[in-house]
């Protein structure tokens, strides 16, 4: 039950910060205030809806529970007032990003194995939960997404998930494995960001047409 | 009876605009015939769908009614041969535009709250059946979409769905409602493209980082 | 049953096909390796998620066989590896790119008429399942998708749909017609490519707002 309620707040504290981050490249588009809304809410909660969409899961969280909405509206509106001071809460903001990828990861790994998922698509769901709110974000202004390209993203999400079903299936009681997995998602993240690590890129200068 | 025919032969005409306006920013893209009936029927049909999808309703309008496909590819391509001549209907377009923008939005309250949904959901699915269909035609041509940006697009959207939902619990008639949100919706649409009315855009130019 | 067979290793081969024609896609846009793999399985399995997904079909084929979401990811990988010499394979992967067309858009008829639908959504279940995988490519690389423009890749689609969808009506022997439209299918589409066919291009140069 604790556990639960922690996990809860945990996830509204995770869509707050993506829409929050999700505000600011509207605002770098110069959006409108209700581009910067449906930007924010989109972000936020887009990544929740592609699973459900795909795993034919319904109602979507955000139509069960319509105050995420305005949860994500309102963190989006609340950015372009406290923009101006944000750039002093650069780390915070990072953290939180990373704090969201690994929470909403877990949730989507938790959601898949409700379903009785095999592990390939309980992690693949983890990674959808955790990541595709920030590519339709990327999409949305027309940039090639993040995701394809920074600094262990997708990596990390594809790692907490693996670890979070590997412990489930050997038996880790869940309150222990919930908070392992997102403190080793999380300092893989922040190591990430702080030391510069990437992927190896693949760079193909050659068309086939 | 009656308001239902009106209706469905407003709809009929806001999917014949949507594709026309959307044939047009195929042209912009020197897109060929093929590339433009598709776009005009994913610009015309598509709102309806991420709706329909989002909420689990099945099966969607255009599978239900396939004669909407043709429809959208024939007012698609019919627009390649009067293209020469659509800068003397500018403002008829525009016109037409902006009445699909209110039916659209209408027609996506009416389906949600014919499930039962709460406000905030009623009001989004109106948004979501009103302008999606302009985001995925502006994601396609690889641009940041309009709605984020342009006069008030989604904004008059948000309020014809608000006064429909308002009304609605307030008992008015249902023609009656009908009828006076789509004059105060088109109304809107029109002076904020007449006078150029915008939102208070959101610059912001940092990077987190 | 041996028809059967045969269509379920064209569809193995298909979705590889698709998977590295997509890393290369990633490789040009300098993705990391985990992009890549990303790219090249949405590329692969997208058009029959969208598909499925807008007849609200479950569960989506990945869903159901994990292992095709291993094939796809590990054929981009694989890429990274043989991209030095994909240039002297570059007539090989318009083959199997031209077979991976063919192939999905027969399986999307198929699908369609499982459900008993109608001929005009017979033909669109066959070209999204055939082109929505490249649409997503393409916006995930921020390109105006290559659909709108290139050589008959919708209108062989859209051809091949019309012949398997008439030939099942007048009551050809399954087996016969799925081999002769995939020859008439595969045919047209290499002519195209090989003589540079193009549908007639749509060029409209003026704005409405």
């Amino acid at each position: 039950m604790e556990t639960a309620l922690v996990f809860k707040v945990l996830y509204i504290v995770a869509i707050v910060a993506e829409a929050m981050t999700a505000a600011l490249a509207a605002g770098r588009r110069e959006m409108d205030w209700v581009g910067v809304c449906l930007l924010g809410s989109v972000t936020a909660l887009g990544g929740g809806s592609v699973r459900d969409v795909l795993l034919g899961r319904h109602p979507l969280s955000w139509i069960e529970h319509p105050s995420y909405l305005l949860i994500t509206s309102g963190a989006a509106l609340a950015t372009v007032v406290i923009a101006r001071y944000m750039h002093h809460l650069r780390y915070l903001f990072l953290f939180l990003d990373a704090v969201g990828l690994v929470v909403f990861t877990i949730i989507g790994c938790n959601v898949a194995m409700g379903l009785g998922m095999p592990v390939v698509i309980v992690i693949a769901s983890g990674l959808i939960t955790g990541c595709v709110g920030g590519v339709l974000r990327d999409v949305l202004c027309a940039d090639v997404p993040l995701l394809f390209r920074a600094e262990l993203y997708g990596t990390v999400s594809i790692i907490t998930g693996g670890l979070y079903v590997g412990g489930a299936q050997l038996g880790v009681s869940h309150d222990l494995l919930m908070v392992g997995v997102m403190l080793i998602g999380l300092g893989l993240r922040l190591l990430a960001l702080h030391y510069g690590w990437r992927m190896p890129k693949f760079v193909y200068t050659e068309t086939l047409h």
